[in-house]
């Protein structure tokens, strides 16, 4: 029998690590202009990607992004067991219409923009659970298919309140794998390893207000870490970093506060995906970045990065998911949270 | 370690069987009046169950038929490891709005029509990898709510080809458990056992009419099926029923004949739930049932008692989804489509 164990109430702690053993990271123009823009695997240049669509040109994102992460690791298609993968737009479109030329075995998730932190919660289960050798889980957003799901036409121009967040264009793939070993990698072995897994629930404070995400996000994001350190056993303290995904600088503060709360101070070790993807500032995106692919992109470009080097030797990545429709939306419904954390190591 | 194995390309075998102990079925009007109406859990005096909205009204299905799930199975909220659930609507908003206050740890899984499926094939895992002990698996559809997401204005009253089909009202909550016991039932062990899983991809031949999606879905069906039984070294005759989810009529013909050129014949086991929950000729359905509703009550109401009874002894449930939006209709793209299959069996 497996020595997986469920931790506490809302926990998995993985008998064996599940390693990731490659990444990619695809973005659009104002991305790549961003603090993080040097990082990223590709920039497009202009946000259409050579398609006819927002929703085609985000399915390709998709598509590219597997193609770079499995090139990376050194794997094909058919070394895959399954693929984890959603994104934002209804019925997941731009997982469907992006990564069916691969012909790998889906589970689709949807966890809004949680489902970085899902799908590889997921994928990691099913490589420690002994499903799978190797799982892909990818995810996707992009700004303009994003506003057509969910808010106005971009031709009309709405103006923005300064709590509101802006989608990234982009996409991030990740490679598990039940060994470290890669033979893509020069330096031979993984680039992290996952030790376990937090996963959240719905949390719903009752707000409505979805051009003010963040605030919305951050209780779930607070009850996710509570229960995280409850079932762990652990304190802010025995991280490097504590990530959220995409709470904005808003939501943030809205977080901090949650959590002093309930006794835990994260504010020095506390990154948020979306206040670093932008330059709020001079990139005009007032609260931060947001979207499925925020923390996604992040996670590749910067996050591992920061591990690979020893900078951080373990951080807590946690992506936050609202969970609107613009149906729910219309109809007067509140925007209620969800957010899955990972503990993410540094090889040794 | 476990000894849970991966079967072939996409199969997975479980070492240990993953139990049913409790399941409930919650229906409108019209399949109440179908034929398997008496078999339902629940049947709604009118379409809206009391709420304000079709939407609300589908959420308020999934409610309280994961209410009477876990009371049928002896359990209370807080037994339940993880839910694995999701829905047809845009950003999955039936289940979002619709098990938050059970507060139990989401997954929300997105597979269109195939969500029945696919969340028992993660609940499964999730239990037979040891990271769980209980899990929820649930699903639902609305007529109204899903002509709204896809289609027309029902008020509209749009003309119906004799290929479509009608989207079931209803919800379908499984509770899955690493044992059999059952403290709930009368009869004190599980419904049914899941031995195992074979696990779909996203199959395109390039069918564009929404208003035909069993025949857009048939392949993904076949290629699943086919996959199945080279994975698991099985042949039709194995099973007592092989049954998808809702291909209707036009889709099973397809599914046969596909099924037959690859040189499997299935025309005298295979049954389609989509064909058995309406009386086409008397209820006007046209080609059947459709929606992740449909699968899943028909599963908990009939299939179950089937197996229960011992009429069947081992059966393949295979829900089937069209991965179409509207979004993706309008631009011209095609209806892909994806099935995943569990092999159940009866309890000794």
């Amino acid at each position: 029998m497996s020595a997986n164990q469920k931790l506490g109430k809302a926990s998995v702690k993985l008998e064996k690590p599940v390693y990731i053993i490659g990444s990619a990271s695809i973005v659009g123009t104002k991305e790549g202009q961003g603090p993080l823009g040097e990082l990223f695997d590709m920039v497009g240049e202009d946000d259409m990607f050579g398609c006819n669509t927002w929703e085609e040109a985000e399915s390709s994102l998709q598509k590219d992004a597997v193609y770079m992460a499995l090139e990376k690791a050194g794997m094909r298609p058919e070394d895959i067991s399954f693929i984890f993968a959603g994104d934002l737009l209804g019925q997941s479109i731009a997982t469907s219409f992006g990564i069916s030329s691969y012909e790998i075995p889906l589970l689709g998730v949807y966890g809004a923009c949680s489902t970085c932190g899902e799908s590889m919660t997921l994928g990691a289960m099913s490589i420690a659970g002994g499903f799978a050798d190797k799982v892909l889980c990818v995810t996707s957003s992009h700004f303009a298919s994003a506003e057509k799901e969910f808010r106005f036409p971009l031709e009309y121009g709405n103006q923005r309140p300064l709590s509101a967040s802006w989608t990234v264009t982009g996409s991030g793939a990740f490679v598990l794998s039940s060994e470290a070993d890669c033979k893509g990698r020069a330096e031979g072995g993984a680039r992290a390893r996952i030790a376990g897994m937090t996963i959240g629930k719905i949390v719903d404070y009752g707000l409505k207000d979805s051009m003010n995400m963040g605030a919305c996000m951050a209780p779930s994001a607070a009850s996710t870490l509570e229960q995280h350190f409850t079932d762990w056993n652990s304190k802010p303290e025995d991280y490097d970093k504590i990530i959220t995904g995409d709470l904005g600088s808003v939501g943030q503060t809205v977080l901090i506060d949650l959590l002093r709360e309930k006794g835990y101070d994260i504010a020095s070790r506390h990154m948020d995906c979306g206040i670093e993807i932008f330059d709020a500032k001079t990139q005009d995106t007032h609260a931060g970045g947001s979207g499925c692919g925020c923390s996604a992109v992040t996670l590749s470009a910067y996050i591992l990065k920061q591990i690979e080097e020893g900078n951080w030797k373990k951080v807590l990545f946690m992506p936050t998911g609202a969970l609107l429709s613009k149906t729910s939306f219309n109809e007067g419904q509140s925007v209620p949270g969800i957010s899955h954390a990972l503990v993410l190591e540094r090889m040794e």
